[in-house]
């Protein structure tokens, strides 16, 4: 007996809403009391359930109801935001959670026939320390240690103290990955923060995985001269080469399919009316859910920095800011995750996750992951504006939910 | 009987060097000591010879060989330089302009057919107030007193301040326009400060004019975005836009034929690594010395960011940042010039200059002015590193004795 309801949810996180935000919007920052009082009404909700709640030893909370089998189906997502964040970034997948655990609970009498666990990650964000994923990063075991180690707040204070002060001992975090042991699949369910499905006009989407990433600043070294007396042929003009970036990268994209570039960030020396260029620095970042691809696309775009450089007399140098690989999900559960949405609303569509979210370290940890993403208005996340309709909110419960029932079938099959 | 002695200029420039220069170069900034040192140094050379000196309202230095007629033939130039300056930036007029009156006044036995003056404009770099040319623009009246008064210095001081500690009263440097009561010709000669006569091999060409310049900054407004959420196709993209000017306004300056367009800064914001530009802020300078041909290379500006913020759906608004009209000079003045370079070197060329001179100041004033320019090694200036190579420095003495000649015959036919 399927007792689902939708529109519970949808009350629920409007509850949510009156409770931790305020008209500058969500302010549910992680390890802050706002973020304790978000997490006491989560767990209230869960405790009239037969369930065990425990935290973890890097903060995660788990409510645990136990099946016939003790492999696992997770369902994850964060209760946190960022500061004057949307009303839906994270807690969406939670809430949800909890109206899924009540359906099961009642269709299988308190005993599912694989063990379904709901986490909440602590601190996906990373708005006070500026380091993302913490919890799921600790659990994946992908965390950096020295470098969280030496992270600090803007009033200086050290992420170790900020985690003593909640009860969490720093030089343990680790110890949370014996939590995956019969972890079998992940689901999370979130709002798309991009505006694909809001441009196809589609509710929802079944995710194929995050983005790798390559992120460089890109310096082109010519030489200044009087914009006067110079004339444009004598010019080594490093604005000219960087800026014919701008358009080689848009071809680059093209050419990756449904990778993205983004050239965010220009700055000129000497930086004057009165001179030519003498040095320019733009930064670029390349994302692609393919490793090969994106290898590709950065290889493309060393290539046309090059000529250009060699266009204008000048001189470019790269320097990698940062890289990620691509964490691609599992072909099964997208399948799964493609049906449970076509079944629900008629219209699938797959698309890859621009941002990062914790279930790009659950795969990472080598779990069968996927993502369901529900439409977002205006496209928009990290924003009070962040908006989704209520009739797409019930659509992505049902739907996820689905993807729960299919998901226990697809861990019972496989065991 | 012709006394020139061009290499008696090519020493005193030398010994003009070793009295106001040091290891960084000239430094014979306007209104401090060594300015001063440089002008006394100056007056010496000229007192042996049968002329009156005299300082203007304005502080300019006027030496005047009287002739038959009391019609001038001007010769003008600045001592004075940056901090750190070239050695012949400006001082090298002034020097070839002592040769000279020692030729005339042998030749001519102390009275010329029409009267010769050598003009030390004062403070033709502006170094320390930011503001160029105020000794010629006091006297050719174009100087904005408004403007002027408030001028200060990094020290705070203001310039009728620094003006009254050289014995000069602000409010009355425009009477220093009285000089030019009889000025029937002014011709200047100076090195190029550019690279058009290295790259043709050429020691010497005639001024056709100063350029007009119109400098604008052009702000596009897009729209920030994730860099990982939003598809190419999605993206109000304002570094695109503005990339693309840079290689248009190449074309836009080819098309003018000798015009010059430079791109001197570009910012962005948010100028993050992770978000499309929301807006993007470039400076564009053009120059031309035909105003009609000025006025369509920014028109053709104007319409390229128009396009290509229709293209990239953002905005683009401009803003000008300052103009000034092209200075064309003397028809005449220039064909005798051109003539004088033709009879000494064999080799003839025109080009028009990039930065101001004193010469676009009188020649506002309606005086019918030339200038004849030098090659410059390495094609730069307002370095130490400036330089021009002896043959080059003889060669253009004789060639601006020749002008002067000239143009005294070309004042006398007019009469």
């Amino acid at each position: 007996m399927n007792t689902l309801n939708p529109k519970r949810t949808v009350a629920e996180l409007k509850e949510l809403r009156a409770l931790t935000g305020d008209d500058d919007g969500a302010q549910r920052v992680a390890f802050t009391p706002t973020w304790v009082k978000a997490r006491d009404w989560f767990q209230k909700k869960l405790e009239v359930l037969p369930v065990e709640i425990h935290r973890d030893a890097a903060g995660n909370l788990w409510t645990t109801l136990r099946g016939e089998s003790e492999k696992c189906l997770l369902i994850g997502g964060h209760i946190d935001s960022v500061p004057n964040g949307g009303w839906l970034d994270g807690c969406l997948n939670v809430v949800a959670g909890i109206e899924i655990l009540r359906r099961i609970n009642a269709q299988y009498n308190g005993k599912p026939p694989v063990t379904v666990r709901l986490v909440d990650w602590a601190d996906e964000e990373g708005a006070r320390f500026g380091k993302s994923l913490f919890g799921s990063s600790a659990c994946s075991g992908n965390l950096d240690m020295n470098e969280a180690r030496g992270l600090v707040d803007k009033q200086g204070i050290k992420l170790p103290d900020a985690l003593k002060n909640v009860g969490i001992d720093f030089e343990r975090v680790k110890d949370s990955g014996q939590e995956l042991k019969n972890a079998a699949a992940y689901i999370e369910l979130h709002i798309e923060q991009g505006p694909v499905l809001l441009d196809l006009d589609l509710p929802l989407g079944a995710v194929l995985g995050t983005f790798g990433v390559e992120r460089h600043a890109i310096t082109f070294h010519g030489q200044a001269a009087h914009s006067g007396s110079t004339p444009m042929n004598r010019r080594k003009d490093a604005f000219l080469a960087a800026a014919k970036m701008s358009s080689e990268i848009y071809e680059i994209a093209k050419r990756s399919g449904n990778g993205v570039c983004t050239i965010g960030s220009c700055t000129t020396k000497p930086g004057i009316v009165t001179s030519v260029v003498e040095e320019c620095r733009i930064t670029l970042d390349q994302r692609h859910l393919d490793t090969a691809t994106l290898a590709r696309m950065l290889a493309e775009a060393k290539k046309a920095s090059e000529r250009f450089a060699k266009e204008g007399n000048v001189r470019v140098a790269w320097e990698r800011i940062w890289q990620i690989a691509p964490r691609p999900f599992n072909n099964d559960l997208i399948a799964l995750c493609d049906e449970a949405i076509g079944e629900t609303c008629g219209k699938r569509h797959r698309l890859p996750s621009g941002p990062l979210h914790d279930a790009a370290e659950v795969a990472a940890a080598g779990i069968p992951t996927v993502m369901m993403f529900v439409q977002s208005l205006h496209g928009i996340s990290h924003n009070k504006i962040e908006d989704t309709k209520e009739e797409h909110l019930e659509l992505c419960v049902t739907a996820f939910d689905k993807l729960a029932e299919k998901a226990m079938g697809w861990i019972q099959r496989k065991s």
